[in-house]
């Protein structure tokens, strides 16, 4: 058993950690933070808790010793507070975008702000191990999980990078609790609601992420859809030369073989013959596909996600299986829900 | 044609009643307010009027002089906003909460303050003209628009207040545009969606008014469901004596036979063979229903809206029609879509 | 490690059946049957299931010996078909309404045939340990699952049958997974997505078993509403004398005190302050909670559970782990998710 | 007054069409056919004409003279129908596939079948007044309407044509409505809620159609997302040299300026920046929009339209305006709902 913190632990994603942590069966949930909730429990912000914790919040001041922290506080923010806790744990993994970025120019770029601690950043590990992370996740003491439309990019792309031209196209589809707890006008029920709302038609944040990780050219696009959780890539290639989907699908088989928790489906039949967040609602897969145009040139690959899970909490709790060197799946075996 | 002004034309009801003015061939809409928005274009933030006008919002010091006035404006605010104001309009139509309870006792118990101008309610005609207040709207030159789930109720139970027992229990289920635009995290969509809140247990407001135009001795839930137009209410009551199903299509024929926007929908087949707001967006009608118990006395009653049109801003222009000797039906006429 | 069977394993509850009996630590699922997708995998049509098991349907006449059969066939069928199987298990679980009720009348009346195996009926004990059936499962050899609105119902109802009169009003709600895969047109998205269905204004089946197991006289309608799982019933009540909301409680406390599925949910604040199914979604609580009118003697109660978890393949693994003497919990843990 | 009738009048766009023209001031409608329902009240599949006709199905041998015929018959069925009926009519529209593509090599690669009539392709005159028909249709007798996304996408690709290299890629969103009334398992509310069904990743039908109107190298993926109404298509397009958002405005301004039912939508703020279908249900608009990447060279369109309406009936009956050289709006009026 270790002692773990949830520094930021009242948003969706810090709701979503603290759920797998307090079941995980060699954890013990030390401490979670939130100023604005300090003192009340934390099953009030997160229902589905009731029952399984009598924790409550505690100020940021209050943090303590532990084995390992986790940040899911907002950008922005999380490269303050995060070298200021680092004295209390040996390790940290963070779930904001604030250590993803290599060159702080590109995180100025796209984030609108200065970093405020850029010789940290290269101290970080990408925790996506099945990008080729996995070794050094393995080593690390800081770990920076990356954006949720990011990951289910990179891993829909990771396969076919040295058979296709440069240039990608992106085209992600997002679930409203991306946008978080905030609650604007523009996240109620009433205008959310069987939207297509294209927030990013040219430049979203991620391609900078998906850029430093495969090499290629980014083009990404976004749109809101009603789900609330769920993240689908729609990644449009072309092929250096022309490809049958055997070839494909052999990249994806080489690549993915033995990966735990990315599984190929592109199928023949059926209402889920590509990815489809709709059947991933609490698990930590990321399901990847394609489809090869009659031309052979012409390649789509799809890749979806729960954004809150393998799209982030998830994802860190694969890190830290990983870095504990514990069953890499353990707590994470929850397959999803059909229908739901 | 008349000049209609809409004072708080920002919110929902508010924006329902502009697109139903702005396309209404008798009326010119000659001012909307809204002191937050003062100044911006009312397409702003009512997107489905892009293309059909200009105007923009005023404050509500710049009011002008109209034939009619509408109010829009939040229940406890309107009778301190209202009574300044009328001296601007022969004619003011009400669409709040506050001039709808005779009783300035049970106006405070159920919303929690003291009534500002407790003088002015009885000058207030009910804005329902299927419950027999047609002819003194007629001659109205002050009208209250009763509360959306009241004027289901109202309506499901008015053909069967003689035949039944006085106690009932009215379940209502109301979409996320009842709750406003406020947009508190409650009303986000990814906690809203999908969701059965059970807001009201017991003792909804709308008891009080259902209550004061039926007689009845009313006891109501209400439950927000997965809409995000749409009230329903499902009623149910008990026979004085045993009663047939035709005893009680009969009642519900000699109460609506004429009434243009009621419908009787009680059929022995499909997905929509009782009153279901699904297919009345936008549409001005009340679909009510019923289904009797084997038994003879256990009678259930069924009642549906559009909440932004027969429960509200509808309501308001047919009171409108009626009052200025127009078609009642007139700006009125749009069905409601399926599927939609 | 026991070995199971699934009898009726393409449905949504024999495919959540299958879902937490392939991921039980102490089961090994040894056959599901179907015979329309004989021979397919099981995972083609429960795609959740991708990657955690190789299983393929067998058709009924294949069924091979094992420690437990569970049925999820449908209604009607199962009275023929279970007796038949008898033989290959010592024990059985029967998820379908054919075993659930003691009067054969009633069941006739209430399923519009005549019941095959009348003698039979008997022999089951009902499947809700929470309804004082605990010790009597555990000894079982023929356990018959509740219906999903019953379930809930029973529970919402349990701790105050003493102290309220006879009848009761139960209105539920329920999502379109209770309608089962058949897919007819009423049931597609267009026609369902946002809909309020009434389709038992009077009368519901689940009538009888409440009244059942309760002692009272039952009134019951429903009414589907856009969710995929989800049931949710109100039940109105009368106390038989005046009671405070902390004598409420304390029933529900003395009731459901250490009971590890059943959680109190009666807050004074909050988006969830009452049961609402949408945090249910693959967990097997069902929550209940309660709401006290001013005048002490009108009572709502309220039940919400996932109809698919503990209103059908919940509770059948529950009841298994009582059977065989198992943690309650065992591979029932998942906590739900939030948001969702 | 014309006298119209509808051939295929049960499925969703008959519906649609038939509301309209049951609605239109001009129009008489005289029959509709359906030979599965045949002698059923329409109002029996489409509940919102309940109360506004009582018109009866017929069959399609009963079907006589009129000024105008529609056809809103299956693809692949249309082409044997229509010419049986053509001496029935001087006129005839018809919103199926059958007589969109002119040429039926590319009809049969689509469609999978050989095309029954090519003689007649050639007399058809593509309904699509804003890409430059309007005065074509205005002497037509022969009229085909696009297909849904291939409306949306023409008319966001139309102004730019001149502007942009050669290849485009268009990735269209579509609500449940698009699939018809079929009511397969896979449209089945269950599965499709919260969907986001990738249903064509490569070689969408409708590319052929775009090419044919465009002259450009078009790639087109679809995906299903969770709405009733709806399609949004995303073009993503290269300029042929650095274009600033001036440049695309002016050229959008230029091309839509006085059309009546295309709004151009491409503002800084708001959640309804971009087009989006939820503010389209039951309006005839085709909202398109546009960014232009930091290097000028990126230039995203977006075309929101409702597939029922300028999808299918609304611009059958704008196509039945011109022709009749009636006002292009009549019976088209209705603005869209907000919110819904």
């Amino acid at each position: 058993m270790i002692r773990v913190g949830v520094v930021g632990g009242s948003g969706y994603i810090g709701g979503e950690l603290l759920r797998l942590l307090v079941c995980h069966p060699n954890v013990e949930v030390a401490l979670a933070t939130s100023d604005r909730l300090r003192g009340q429990r934390i099953d009030t912000v997160h229902p589905n808790l009731r029952g399984r914790t009598d924790l409550t919040f505690r100020g940021r001041g209050e943090v303590v010793e532990c084995d390992v922290l986790f940040f899911a506080t907002p950008h922005r923010e999380t490269m303050g507070v995060l070298p200021k806790m680092a004295p209390l744990a040996p390790c940290l993994i963070d779930l904001s975008g604030d250590f993803r970025l290599h060159d702080v120019d590109a995180y100025e770029r796209h984030y609108g702000v200065r970093h405020a601690n850029p010789g940290l950043v290269g101290d970080f590990v990408t925790g996506l191990p099945e990008f080729g992370h996995r070794e050094a996740i393995r080593e690390a003491d800081r770990i920076s999980v990356p954006g949720c439309t990011a990951t289910a990019a990179m891993l829909a792309l990771a396969p076919l990078v040295e058979l296709v031209e440069q240039e990608v196209l992106v085209d992600a589809r997002t679930g409203s609790s991306g946008s978080g707890t905030g609650g604007g006008t523009a996240d109620s029920h009433s205008l959310r609601s069987g939207a297509m709302r294209v927030f990013a038609p040219v430049g979203h944040r991620h391609e900078a992420e998906i850029a430093q990780a495969t090499g290629m050219s980014v083009r990404m696009s976004a749109t809101g859809v009603e789900a609330v959780r769920g993240v689908q890539v729609v990644c449009q290639l072309r092929g250096r030369e022309a490809l049958s989907e055997l070839d494909v699908r052999r990249a994806f088989r080489g690549w993915y073989g033995d990966e735990p928790f990315v599984r190929i489906v592109a199928h023949r039949r059926g209402a889920f013959r590509y990815p489809d967040p709709k059947i991933l609602l609490g698990s930590n897969y990321c399901d990847v596909g394609f489809a090869v145009g009659e031309d052979g040139i012409r390649i789509t690959t799809i890749g979806a996600i729960d954004n809150l899970m393998k799209g982030g909490a998830g994802a860190a709790v694969q890190c830290l299986n990983i870095r504990m060197e514990w069953p890499e799946t353990l707590g994470l075996e929850f397959p999803g829900l059909h229908p739901a």
